[in-house]
C-alpha cells in the first residue's frame, strides 16, 4: 500500500483541495430519551493537497478514500486497524439485477482493494450472466457465500423485501454488510436488522451513493466549512427520465420510499441536521394507472429541520430531457448550487438555437463514479478502520421521512417526524452505527 | 464476447446517440507523387443507440470501441478478424515514467481485453515501483519483453529519442506497437521507423489521446455530420498550468514539438484536412531562461488548410487557473465550441463573486478517460480488426507542422508545409498506415 | 405613428420572434357564483417578425406594445380606438418616493407617447426634487392634479394605505389609473376601489412590473405555446439583497404582502391558472427584531393550483450576493428556467476561482426596462385600446394568496384560498377588469 | 445638475463598483520623431460606489460619465469647465441613415444634457423621416446647420467619403465634432481633417462605440487594474449575422476597413498599447461575388503589439446564429473573457436539447446602450471638460492597421505598421487629441 502511495506521489501530480473534497460525512448518535439524535461530524480538516477527482481512480484506494484514517487527527496507528486483516476485502454480491451488476463489476474491475468472490441470485440466468461479465463464479443460493469463510463482506442488492432477512443472516454469519437502499420500508424490520448487526459487531454501510458524488460532496463541504454561512433554505430537484412500469408502484413503497428517499437522505446529509416536520403535495400527471396503488408521479415535499432550515424537494418520474439532479442551498453568507452532469461540454450554435446535448441519461451514467467511491469507502472502513460514511441510522432516517411524506399527502396535513417514528429498541440506544 | 454484450444489453440501459459519439477517425493515404496526402474518412454511420459515456466503461470493450467493425458496411466477417488471435491482448509497457504508469495501470485495471505482461525501465526503481502498482513483473531490459512470445504488443512510453529505435526493434520482433507522441522530432528517423513497421506488417497506433476525449469527439462529429456546415475558421486554446523546468527546453524540441504538437494533431483531426501553410508568433513571457534554447513559452500559430479553413492555436506554458483546453470551430451553418472540464458543477455565490472551482488541473485529470479509450481502441484493432484510429502518418504530420511553426518563428515569415517536409520513402507510398 | 413605424421598418433591422416575445397576458373574468374565476387568455399569435428587445425602445410605442391591438383577430378598427383621444397621454404622478421617481422619469424621458404633467407629494421636498429631476411642476396636493382637465391618467405611487382612497377619488374625477402594488392589504377596501373604478368606466392597471421583464415573458411564452407541455411543477426564487429596517414590518403587511406578493402574481401569470391552496413555512433568521411584528424574513410557500400544478416560492430578505430573481417551470414536454441578470458577461479566471461579477443589485437595476414597458403598455391601452395587461383582479388575487400564506404560517396548517377570500361585490360580478 | 445628482443620491440606490466600471480610456500622444506614440492613461481610481448600469440612464449624465472630471485627482474646479457654456449641448446630426437615426433618437429622447437641433440629409426623404421620428426640423443642406450659431456640435453620420470634408467645414465653423468611424480610408485626408480640427481648437470624438459597452469596459478594467497581470495573448471574435450586398465591397474599403476596424480599435483599447506588426489570412467563403473587388468575407488577423502581446482577430460576414462579439485576454495572472449578449436568460430543456434563444441579432440590439453612453461622454467633454474618450488619433490608428492587414493578405507576408503609415503633419506633433 505504501508503495502505491509512493508511486502516486512520485508521479508529480499536483493535486488540489478544490478538485476533490473528501466526503464530509456525519452520522447520528441516538441518545435514548425523546427519540433524539445527535449529530457527530466525521469531517476532518481537508488535507492540504488532494488528487484530481478521476485520474487513476482504481489505483488509490487509500488516498482517494473519503475519510482517510491517516488524516484523522484523533486516530493513532491502532485506530487505523480495520476489522478485516487482509490486503484486500473479499466481497460477495447478493442479487444480480441492475445495481448488483454495477457493484459486481466495480468490485471486479475498478477497486484495487476488493476481490469479487461470487455473485448470487435465485434467478439462475442473472447469476450466470453477471458472474460471467464480472469474471467470477455464479451462485444460486447466497447461503453458500455466507458459509464461505473466505468471504469478508456481502453486498446486498436483492429486492428490498429481502434486505433485512439477508442482513440478519449475514450478521449472524459474521459478514460485514453493504446494503442497498432502502433497508426496508417497515421500521420494525429495519430495527430488527440493525439490532442483529449491532449484536454481531459487524460493519454496516447503506448505499446512498449520492453522498459520494463530487457535486454533492462540494455542497456539503461549503456548508460544513461555513462557506455559505448558516443554512436558511434549500431546494433539491430530483427527476427521473422516465417512469417505471405502473405495477412497480404496487411494491416499491411509492415515490417517496422508492425515489425521494435518496433526496431525504441528501437533505439530511447536506444540512447536517434532522428533519422535524414534513408537508407533501403529490399528483398523478404522467401515469394514470398508478393511482390505483395510491402512488403519485409528481411531488413536492417541504421539510422543516430542527435547526430551522426549511426547504423543498421536487420529484417527477418523467423529465423528458433526462435525469435531472440538482440542488441549491442558501445561507446567511451566500448560496451554492450544482447543475446536471453532461456527456460533453460542447455548445452548438445554429441558425435556430444555442444548444448543448442532453444531460447524462440516468443514474448509471450520472453516478458511475459515486458507486465506485462508496464501495471504496466501505473497503477502507473494513481495512483501515475509517468510519462508516453512511450508517444504519442514516439508512433508517429517510424511511421515516418517506413515511411522513406519504401520510402528509394522504391527510393533507403537515406531519411531525415524531408522529410516525417508533422508539428504537433499547439495544440500539447507545450505538452510533459505527 | 457475445455474452458481455448480451449482459450489457440486458442491463436495460437506454443508451443514446448524443451521449457518446463514436470517434470520427480519418487517416491519410499517401499517393506518392507531389508529397500529396489524401484523406480517407473512416467514419461509419453513427449506430442508432449507443451507451452512456462513462458507465461501465471497463465492461464494453467491443461496444465502446470508437469504430466497431460490426458497424462497418464494407467489412464482412473476415474483416472483423484482428491480428491477435486471443481473447485478450498481452501488452508490455516500455518506459515507466508518468505516462508509462498511466498506461500500465489502465491496462492492468481498466481494460477488460488487455493483460499487462510487464513494465520495463532502465531506471530500476521506476520499473519496480510501476510494476508493483500495476501488479506485474518489472523488467530492467525491454528486450526481454520483445523476446517473450506471449507479448502481443508493446506500449512505448520511453523518452522520445528512444522511440524510433524501439519501434524498429519491436517491429522486427513482430510486436504490434502503441507509441507515445511525438514519434520523434526528426523526420528521417520517423520515416525509417514507419518503414520498419510497414515491412513487418505489425499494427501501429500513435498516442494522440485527445482524439478520444468526448469533447473533441463531439466537435469532430459536428463537423463530419455537417452540423455546422463547411468549416471556415477554428481557434484552439491549449495552455498548461505551469511551465516545465527550463532545461526541458534543451531536449524537448520546444513548445511546438513538445506541447503544440497535440494541437496540430487536433486541428487536422477536427478539420479533416491537411495544413498548407503556417505562421507563428512566439514570445518568452514566463521563463526567461528558456530563451537560451531558442524556445518560447507563449505562442500563437496560424494555420491555413488546403480546404481554405483558417485558424489559430494559442499556447501558453502557464495558465495560473489550470489546464486550459478549449476550441471553437466556426462554419457556414453554425459554430461549435467546447469548454474546460471541472471537478464539479458547483456555483458558489458570495458577497464578492459568483464563482466556481478551478478546472481539472492538468492532463492526468482532464484526459483520464481518453487514455483508457485510446488503448481500448488499439486493443480492438488488434482483436477485432477495426481500423487504427491514429496511424503512423497521423503521428508524422504534426511533426512537420511543428517544424514549420518553428521556422516561421525564426524567420518571421509564413512557411509552407512543403518547404519543410521531406519526401516519403518509396516503401511508404502506397500505404495508408493501417 | 405610421411614420415612426415606417422609419423603423426602413432601418433594415431584421427583428426576430425569439428576441422579444410579446407579453403573454391573461386576465380573469369573475363569473359570479361560487367565487369562480375564468381565465381568458389575451395572447395573440406571435407576429412573425418582432424587433430586438432593447434597441430604440423609446421609439416604438406601438410595435413594442406587448399586445398590439392590430394583431388581435377579434378587434376591428373601432376596437383599436382607445379612451384617450390624443397623440400622447398626459400622466400625473402621485407620490414621489423611490418608485414614484422611477415612473416620473420614465414618463418624462423614456416614453414617446406620454407627457408628465406633474408630480405630487405631501412631502414638499420630495415633490420638488422629483419634479426638478423630471423637469415638471411640483404639486403638494394631488387634488390639484385630479382637478386639472388636461390630466388623462394618474400613476399612484403613494403609501399603500392611501391607494384605495386615491383610486376612488381619481375614478370619480374620470382619470385613468395606474396603481402600484399592492392595491391595499384589506380586501374590503380593494373591492370598494374596484367598484368605484368600474362605475366610473376608467381604465385600471396594477404595477406588477415583472410581467414585463423579458425573462419572465419568455417563460410565459414557453408555457402558453406548449413548448414545455402541461405544467407540473414550478419553483420561484425571489430574494432581496438586504432587509428593510425592522420597523418596516410594522406597516408593510409582512413578507408575504410586501415582497412575496410579486411572486404570487408571477406564479399566476406564468401558470395561467388560479391558486387553490397555500402552505407556508417561515423563519426569522436575519433580523430578530421583526419577530415582534409577527413577520419573518425567510419563507418557503407551497402553492397548489386548480389545474394541479404544484410549486414553491422561496423568499429571503438577505441574499448577500444581490437580488436573486429566478424561476423554473417544469412540464410534461420539458422545462424552462431563467437566471439572474448581470451587469456584464465577463468571466475572470484567476489562480483561485473562475468568477463573474455579482448580479444586478436590486430591482432598480434588474427591472429597469420592465418599468418602462409596463407604462408603455398602459399608454397603449389608453391610446390604442389594447387590453389592460394587469387588471384590478390581477392586483386583488395575490393579496388573497398573501393572506392565506400568513394564516398558514400562523396556524401551521394548509389554507384554502376560499377560506380567506371574501365574496366580490355584485357590481364586479360581470366585469373582467378591462 | 447638482440637484439631479442629489436626487439620485436620495433615491437610496446602493450602487456598486463591480456593477459599472467607468470607461477605462486611454489616448495616445504623438511625440514627433520616429512616428512614436506614447500612451497616456486616462483612468482614474474607480470611485468607491457607482450606480447600476442601466437604471435611470438618462438621468445621470454627470455621474454616468465614464471619466467624471470630479473624480480626477489632478483636476481643479477650472479643469471641469467645458467648452460649451450651456446646461445642454445643442447637437445637429448630419446624415440620416441607419446610424444617423440612432444618434438622432438618442440625442432627442435619451440624453438629458443634449438637445437635437436638426437632422440634415441630402436625401430629402431620409431627412424628413428621421426628423419626424426624432421630433426635430429636417434640413436638406447641412451648411444651414453649420451656419446656425445655436448649434454647438455636429454628429457626422454621412457616408465615409464625406467625413473629412464635413469635419473641416465644421471645424472652420467652430463646431465640435462627433464623427462616425472610419474617419476616412485615406491617411492623407484623415491628417488634413485632424489638422483642421486642431487649428480650430474644437473637440473631436470618434464613434468607436464598443469602448462604451459594459462588457468590453469590464475587460479593459481587468487589464488596467492588473486583475489578470501582464497581457500575453488575446483573441477577438467579431462576426456579423449576414453579409452586406456584394457591391458594398466596392466602396467600403473591404472587410478590414469596414468591419474589422472596430476590432483593431478594440485590441488597442484593451491592450493599451500600439500594434507593431500584422499578418492576415483571408478567404472568400460566403459571397463569391466580392472576389472581384479584392475583398474577403472570412479573415483571421494576427497582431503583435509593441509590448509583446500577441493575438488574433477572427471575422466573418455570416454567423448564422447572429452577431458574435466576444473576446478573451489572457495574462500572467489569469484570463478574462466575455460572451455574447442575449435577449433573455431562459434555458429550455426539451427531449432533444438544452437550448437558449439566439443572441442579440446585430449591433443595433447588442450595442444599444453603448451608443447612448458614447454620446453622453461626448456631451460631458463639452460641458464638463472631461477628456475625450476616443480621440482623432484613436480614429486614425485602426485605419493604419486595416491598411497593413490588407497588404499582408495581398502579399502573403507579415507587414510592419511602420511600412504603411505616413508621417504625421508637423501641426499634429505635439497634440494628444484632446
Amino acid at each position: 500500500m505504501n508503495s502505491v502511495l509512493m508511486a502516486f506521489v512520485s508521479l508529480n501530480i499536483v493535486p488540489r483541495d478544490d478538485c476533490n473534497s473528501q466526503c464530509a460525512g456525519f452520522c447520528l448518535r441516538f441518545t435514548g430519551e425523546n427519540n433524539r439524535y445527535v449529530f457527530r461530524s466525521r469531517t476532518r480538516a481537508f488535507p492540504r493537497r488532494r488528487s484530481g477527482c478521476s485520474a487513476l481512480r482504481g489505483l488509490r484506494s487509500q488516498s482517494a478514500s473519503p475519510a482517510p484514517a491517516s488524516a484523522s487527527p484523533a486516530s493513532g496507528p491502532s485506530a487505523k486497524k480495520g476489522v478485516v486483516a487482509r490486503d484486500k476485502v473479499n466481497v460477495a454480491v447478493i442479487g444480480a439485477g441492475r445495481i448488483g451488476q454495477v457493484h459486481a463489476e466495480n468490485i471486479a474491475f475498478r477497486l484495487r482493494r476488493a476481490n469479487l468472490c461470487g455473485v448470487a441470485s435465485g434467478t439462475r440466468e442473472l447469476a450466470e450472466r453477471c458472474s460471467l461479465a464480472a469474471g467470477c463464479k455464479p451462485y444460486f443460493d447466497y447461503h453458500q457465500l455466507l458459509d464461505d469463510p473466505n468471504v469478508d463482506a456481502v453486498c446486498i442488492c436483492s429486492a428490498s423485501t429481502q434486505h433485512t432477512r439477508q442482513m440478519i443472516e449475514a450478521a449472524q454469519a459474521g459478514k460485514h454488510i453493504f446494503v442497498e437502499k432502502p433497508i426496508d420500508i417497515d421500521l420494525g424490520r429495519i430495527d430488527e436488522a440493525l439490532t442483529a448487526v449491532r449484536k454481531a459487531g459487524v460493519k454496516l454501510q447503506v448505499g446512498f451513493n449520492r453522498r459520494f458524488d463530487t457535486n454533492y460532496m462540494r455542497v456539503r463541504k461549503a456548508i460544513e466549512t461555513g462557506e455559505i454561512g448558516e443554512t436558511h433554505i434549500f431546494h433539491i430537484v430530483s427527476r427521473d427520465p422516465e417512469p417505471p412500469p405502473a405495477h412497480y408502484s404496487a411494491t416499491s413503497g411509492g415515490i417517496w420510499m422508492d425515489c425521494a428517499i435518496h433526496d431525504f437522505d441528501m437533505a439530511r446529509f447536506l444540512i447536517g441536521n434532522e428533519v422535524d416536520e414534513v408537508f407533501a403535495y403529490g399528483a398523478v400527471r404522467i401515469s394514470p394507472e398508478i393511482a390505483q396503488y395510491g402512488d403519485v408521479d409528481t411531488s413536492v415535499v417541504m421539510l422543516k429541520f430542527r435547526n430551522r432550515t426549511i426547504g423543498t424537494i421536487d420529484n417527477s418520474r418523467s423529465a423528458v430531457y433526462g435525469y435531472d439532479q440538482r440542488c441549491e442551498v442558501f445561507g446567511s453568507a451566500g448560496s451554492i448550487s450544482i447543475n446536471n452532469s453532461y456527456p460533453n461540454t460542447a455548445i452548438v450554435s445554429t441558425a435556430h438555437h444555442i444548444q448543448r446535448d442532453l444531460p447524462m441519461h440516468f443514474f448509471m451514467e450520472r453516478y458511475t463514479d459515486s458507486f465506485i467511491r462508496e464501495m471504496d469507502a466501505f473497503c477502507s472502513s473494513l481495512l483501515d478502520g475509517t468510519p462508516i460514511q453512511c450508517t444504519g441510522f442514516d439508512g433508517r432516517a429517510p424511511v421515516v421521512i418517506a413515511m411522513a411524506a406519504r401520510q402528509s399527502y394522504q391527510t393533507g396535513m403537515p406531519v411531525k417526524i415524531s408522529e410516525v417514528d417508533r422508539p428504537l429498541p433499547p439495544e440500539l440506544h447507545d450505538w452510533d452505527g459505527q
